[in-house]
């Protein structure tokens, strides 16, 4: 089980079109959701900011929050994607691109999706199986790319507490512009990994 | 400079009562922000829920950012206070303890903030200057309190991915209770951080 969906969707040049669309709204939703917040993000701003109608994005998403939560998604599988075909040189080339999937939009739209949930009792069931499931996703990813053995007592633990400091960079970097401390504290914690995780 | 008044309050029966009267709005402030969210926290909420007349709360703080930035701040400080009486026996509970302060209603709090002045002109840059400041305090108990000498070339920046990660760990926590992980990772954590800054 993964964010990847199991079986190929049907093709056609109908297909397409409805492919097209439904990007355009999802990618159109998680930048509203990252520029404006859950409280400005509606079906018909995505849909008005997509170029596509009111009733096309109903269509495709009934309510807000199947909207919403499917954006969340979408970009998220297109974040591992890109990271999958990473060919990394060394550990700290893989604790900074991990670091990196937690900056900029995606990030962004993502907290603001969490935030809204744990206030909001129809989206908080969905958004908690949604990141349960992006976490899991993103725990292997990070496993696989740093040749981490989890049969060694530590391991494990060593490599959530690195998805969890990337996932706080991202959240000291919503406000002000981090850089140049976060590649410092990356590159500082990238030699402590690679130290405890040993000959990958 | 830090989070503290520099100057003691005027004293007297009725500094006192209003000084009574700010700590509850202030509190109450705090729980509103992490249990309805930052659209729901107005002054006129907060100050039902502290049983105090919306004129009286108005009379404290003049605007909602007045209030929910000088609230976040309180509790923070009241958090800094208990964390500079700690008397740890071992790193492992200097960096149990640091993670503490980003689990529970003041992290809630502080991130809904967080989030809502990431778009809003009026909060953001009020808020951006609570967070650093904030954030250096920490920053300055957790070298004390780990005895981390910062002259070593690392040492900053260990301890600032420290921070970050109990951030991280705070943010995972929001959603679900996330007690049982976050402890094995704060404890593999600890490790890694004691072997990292060496005799304290």
């Amino acid at each position: 089980m993964g964010v990847v969906t199991s079986s190929p969707p049907p093709s056609g040049p109908k297909q397409d079109r409805s492919r097209v669309t439904r990007q355009r709204l999802l990618q159109a939703a998680v930048d509203c959701l990252a520029e404006v917040g859950w409280a400005g993000s509606t079906v018909s701003v995505v849909a008005e900011r997509a170029g596509v109608s009111r009733g096309a994005a109903q269509h495709h998403f009934p309510t807000r929050e199947d909207l919403f939560t499917a954006a969340v998604e979408y970009v998220a599988e297109e974040r591992s994607g890109a990271l999958r075909e990473l060919a990394p040189r060394d550990r700290s080339e893989v604790v900074a691109a991990l670091v990196d999937l937690y900056t900029g939009p995606l990030f962004r739209a993502a907290l603001q999706l969490w935030v809204a949930a744990s206030d909001e009792e129809q989206l908080r069931p969905r958004v908690t199986e949604l990141e349960a499931r992006v976490g899991r996703e993103t725990h292997r990813m990070a496993v696989r790319l740093l040749g981490a053995d989890e049969s060694v007592p530590g391991v494990r633990e060593t490599v959530q507490g690195l998805l969890d400091m990337a996932r706080g960079l991202g959240l000291a970097n919503l406000l002000t512009d981090d850089e140049a401390r976060r590649r410092r504290v990356v590159a500082q914690w990238a030699e402590l990994v690679d130290g405890a995780l040993g000959h990958g």
